[in-house]
């Protein structure tokens, strides 16, 4: 395995390869798909990066070996954990696997029962919580005391949105166009910073906007204000996008992506329905908020080579919003 | 357009090269996709040869294709015509479209109106039938005399059946390793004749197996008695599989196709439920049946190379059956 070094800065050119490389035993290379009557559709262009197609069905493989990478090994003997009830804990899991080291996953009790078995499939051992931040902060700080664990983040570390970024780089390599916009969604930021940075260093003209719920619009609250914003109510069918930024995201985000989109619970509920029925494929909800964006607001994209990221497909296929 | 010849025999290999040819304009490429922990469950290597990717979401495009350009362009002047309620109404609809000619599709009242909405879509005039086989051709029979539109049967057709055998030609090509086995779902045994003829024509070693629902056993019935056997009920969840087959690929099967394979509702249930759910793909019940094969017999297939091919991804979100 190759070792990369901890970042306490937003990752640089040079980062990101090296993190491409370093995370290749992880990860698969997900195919960007196309799809003629969503562009039809939609008035532009539109590239998919299947990133549901990933190893654990979510990028969230990607910022996980990363962040796992930049620990000494030394450091991981004892194992890697984290709190999440969702793809960043299979991740988490599957990342210390590889690794050949335990892992130790803080779960709240009331977590979809087929994640919590995607995350015993991996070998790793839950202590379960109550579904409360700071339950779940103090369950995570016992388990790194008892076991001396290294912990990962979720989103909030330059490691994991330096691993997110490689999407984003691929995305880019992968179209055989030159895209003009690049769309992700934005929960607590991970991705969004990550796809930002692979913009600024391969792509040579691709703005890169957010896609967010209107029910937890706290990220375009925080770029219209200037400071991390929370949400007041997590309603949304998006399930992936209820966090709040954190301050090393933030720090990117706001610096390189001028426009957060918003859009409803109606609007995302029938672009999922229409990726599965027209594309074939099972997404997330959470996935087709920029899509359900580049519907909403068309005049902006109108004839566009627009690349979004599909961020995973890890669905209860027994629990379906339509 | 590349002009087919008519064929009052089965396809050889040159016939399968120039309709592969010849079909081009009208269909996509379809990736072959693998999934790790389905091997793994499976105790084989499968290789999944994804045509719910392709154009009107299935493989009938191919052999509706094929059917369509063996006519001379004076004979479909009039337009294209077949009876159907599923992917070959879309399939000759959209065959239509593309040579510029009407289409002309016989449907019955109870087909699923989004069946009826996308056959609609392509442009095509819909007359609607009850729900038999004796009215379905009778009012077949009015459209082709009324409109002098030229008739593509769903199956029983060789030019279909050399349209099909093209999923199984880049299926063999496209795989980076040499095949054991093939599987094919069987219905009207279109697919299914087609793929042997792929095998012996393009493959080194491969066998083709067919695969069946229990309760529409017919195919694997006529294999045993020598003769074309019906069901006598029709109720499966692989609402695909329910006809019986025709002579044209009866004569095909029963020299090339050693063995079909049945399953149950149940294992066919759950192999689409863990395709969609492992691979992330949206594929019609129909076509997790030859899946269901390998999971029930999984002796035969050990350590083999098992190519499958899935046949289409036309299904009813709203409705599903777990």
């Amino acid at each position: 395995m190759i070792e990369l070094r901890p970042l306490t800065q937003p990752p640089n050119q040079a980062d990101l390869l090296l993190t491409h490389e370093a995370i290749q035993p992880f990860i698969h290379r997900t195919p960007i798909m196309r799809c003629e009557s969503l562009d039809e559709m939609a008035g532009c262009h539109l590239h998919f990066k299947c990133e549901n197609f990933q190893k654990i069905g979510a990028f969230k493989m990607r910022g996980a070996a990363s962040a796992a990478l930049r620990f000494g090994p030394e450091e991981i003997k004892a194992g890697l954990a984290t709190h999440s009830s969702g793809n960043h804990a299979q991740a988490v899991a599957r990342a210390a696997r590889t690794l050949g080291v335990p892992a130790y996953i803080v779960m709240p009790h009331d977590a979809p029962k087929v994640k919590i078995a995607a995350v015993q499939g991996y070998g790793a051992q839950i202590s379960f919580c109550n579904n409360t931040p700071e339950e779940r902060q103090a369950a995570l700080n016992d388990v790194v005391a008892a076991t001396g664990a290294a912990f990962i983040h979720p989103f909030n570390d330059f490691g994991v949105v330096a691993g997110q970024a490689t999407a984003g780089i691929e995305l880019i390599r992968d179209t055989k166009t030159t895209l003009d916009y690049i769309l992700a969604p934005v929960g607590g930021g991970g991705l969004l910073a990550g796809t930002a940075l692979a913009a600024r260093y391969f792509s040579l003209q691709a703005t890169v906007w957010g896609a967010e719920p209107e029910n937890v619009d706290d990220a375009h609250r925080s770029l219209q204000t200037g400071r991390i914003e929370a949400n007041v109510d997590n309603r949304t069918v998006a399930d992936g996008l209820r966090t709040n930024l954190g301050e090393r995201t933030f720090q990117i985000i706001q610096k390189r992506v001028p426009k957060i989109l918003l859009v409803s619970e109606q609007e995302i509920i029938e672009a999922t329905r229409l990726i599965w029925e027209r594309m074939k494929i099972i997404i997330e909800p959470s996935c087709a908020v920029p899509f359900a964006a580049v519907l909403r607001y068309r005049e902006a994209f109108a004839n566009k080579h627009v690349g979004i990221i599909l961020t995973g497909g890890n669905v209860d296929v027994t629990a379906l919003p339509f």
